[in-house]
């Protein structure tokens, strides 16, 4: 069966290597790109003209690794319409134009898949799908980015601050030259959103979810926390509350040492999703590089080509709006940190806290609180505000 | 579409249990067991007798939950003949006689499918079948039984004797009143033959694999690791070297700290597959459990009633005996216990070893060496052998 792939950047070629040296059933017909690769062994496969690909009856599959949404939606749409199944690992284009896809997908009675979009090589798109959906999901909490993990865990065992690790990142190639993206929570959050969709229905557009980096933590709110063995992460959270609205939310959090999630450095990725028969499962892995990410891109072609004339059942609703919570009134256990207050009245403000001892200033684990009353209490306290940090439930 | 339940027990009722209340596309037609339910609220659905099941045409999938070989095997086989698809749990079946029922399924073009035979809910068959399949597999090491991990972190966590630990799992349910398939490793053993065959190819029955259970470990050897952080922990482990023989073994193994197996603890098990794209990916969640494992079959069933018409590619091929490597041939870490022994010499005759400081007797971890070498070695040194346990390479 032939496949083209669209985009010979690092995904791309990975998909490309694979395919040419596994021997598997799937031949690569074209490679689309504009840029050149001169002596590539490739190169009788390259074209520049998507027509080539699209008008092409005899390519069922097409992979799109370009990234980015533009002109990746105009030319997955097309296919899909064309009646060829779609892979992609592009999250910005399945957290944004997702629920129009897999509607193309479905009207064309085509697949449109997605595993390596969330997580790279780590199966977690597919066993969700399939493997939990006797559940109902309660919730998933991820470590979704690699290079802030990276840098977290950089600041956590060397006490490195976000610049200097930042720095370490971006030259051992874990983290672009401009890591806004990846920094400020954007990449964690489309995947979230992904997530979102697959367990509770709906598609949940990032602007709509509150996203909050890793630019702003305090060395010193890291090693509070280390004293109670908990650790400061990059949590993307998506919640079924019981009043059935969502809460989902981009942010730093408290994983506390109880957590498997606690255990989860580097530039690995875990995912965990907790499931009404199942209670938590746990996916566990690196979250990028290109072998990775290309074979998860190669398991999903190798699924259509075998459900070449059956769909896979993916799919969801549009996004209802008023479903999802404001994370200000949820309620949550909170790392707080106040100046100028007295120690005793914080904690009898805050019902059910702990101090954290030897911490720096007044340092403690609130009971369950909204942020909203939190920030009231701390008003009325007159304390000066140094952290705010939400505890992971997970 | 129709379904037909063989075993009423824990896992088969979970499986009533889900079908009925969650509205999905199957109904459960038969519930076959021989036992009665007095006020059942199935009461209609129960038949003693097979054949009711057999000669249904409308019963498309038939989930087995009976557990054992017999008369499992028979009832499978017969609705395999029949062109009805079968999921099971029954890892027994799979491990002892799973080769036979694939080659049914494949000759019968209908799905033999077994997600909850290991790891209970945890997705671990169709993420290892399907989703890293573009891998090479490397490696697959597991805690694959959540009795004795549940035993040993007691041990661990609490400095308690094996006999009392295994009391208070007994007393919690974690273990039943005939312990043996559970402490002395034989269905950690069925269920890294199931990962072994599907992620190279070849059956491997589990009398031919070396497995060895917890019921020999010292309180002062997990004393000792644990002063370099490391745990002792029952891993399945199958591993394919570098001459392409399986390295397969159930057995204790020292567990570092850096492993992320390192932190599961209690009736948690996890699965460590390392793929030549992926790397390491884990997955993670309660082993066993009512709905969790009955939420796998249904997850399966589902998967079947999909599939109708088109099997699933799960297939290995017959045992290779001679695949199989002798496991004291192959290198490894080890972590021994050397009485009667002069510190500096034992270190010597084991180069690259280091000491645990501050352990009983004299107690290092090896650097790499065969279990057969080691002992000849201890041999010459004259020492009395008190303890040699294999390091995880996970």
């Amino acid at each position: 069966m032939n496949v083209a792939v669209m985009g010979y950047g690092t995904v791309g070629s990975g998909v490309v290597e694979i395919l040419n040296k596994r021997g598997l059933c799937l031949d690569v017909k074209y490679i689309l790109d504009l840029r050149d690769f001169p002596g590539d062994e490739n190169a009788s496969k390259f074209t520049k003209d998507f027509n080539d690909i699209l008008t092409d009856t005899t390519v069922d599959i097409v992979v799109e690794t370009m990234g980015g949404q533009n002109p990746a939606f105009d030319f997955v749409s097309k296919c899909l319409k064309a009646g060829k199944h779609v892979v992609t690992s592009n999250k910005e284009l399945v957290a944004e134009r997702g629920l129009e896809l897999i509607t193309l997908a479905k009207e064309n009675n085509v697949n449109f898949m997605f595993e390596a979009s969330v997580g790279g090589g780590i199966p977690i798109i597919r066993p969700l799908t399939f493997c939990l959906r006797a559940n109902n999901i309660r919730s998933i909490n991820g470590i979704l980015n690699g290079t802030t993990n990276f840098i977290l865990t950089k600041m956590i065992r060397e006490n490195m601050a976000f610049d200097e690790a930042l720095k370490i990142a971006q030259d051992n190639g874990y983290a672009e030259k401009d890591p806004t993206a990846d920094v400020e929570g954007h990449d964690a959050c489309r995947k979230i959103c992904i997530l979102s969709a697959l367990a509770f229905g709906n598609h949940v557009y990032p602007k709509n979810v509150h996203c909050e980096g890793i630019t702003k933590i305090a060395l010193e709110d890291v090693a509070n926390v280390a004293k109670i063995g908990a650790a400061i992460k990059l949590i993307g959270t998506t919640e079924k509350l019981s009043d059935g609205k969502i809460y989902i939310i981009v942010s730093p959090a408290i994983v506390l040492e109880s957590s498997q999630l606690n255990s989860v450095s580097d530039v690995f990725n875990a995912v965990l999703v907790d499931g009404d028969a199942t209670d938590e499962v746990m996916f566990f892995g690196k979250g990028a590089g290109k072998l990775a990410t290309a074979s998860a891109v190669v398991a999903d072609a190798l699924d259509c080509a075998e459900h070449k004339d059956l769909r896979r059942p993916i799919f969801w609703g549009p996004e209802k709006p008023e479903l999802i919570a404001d994370y200000r009134t949820v309620e949550n256990q909170y790392y707080i940190r106040l100046k100028n207050v007295d120690k005793t009245a914080a904690l009898a403000a805050f019902p059910g806290s702990k101090i954290i001892d030897g911490a720096s200033d007044v340092s403690f684990i609130t009971g369950k609180v909204t942020e909203n009353a939190a920030v009231e209490i701390i008003k009325s306290l007159g304390a000066d505000l140094c952290a705010m940090i939400r505890v992971a439930k997970a």
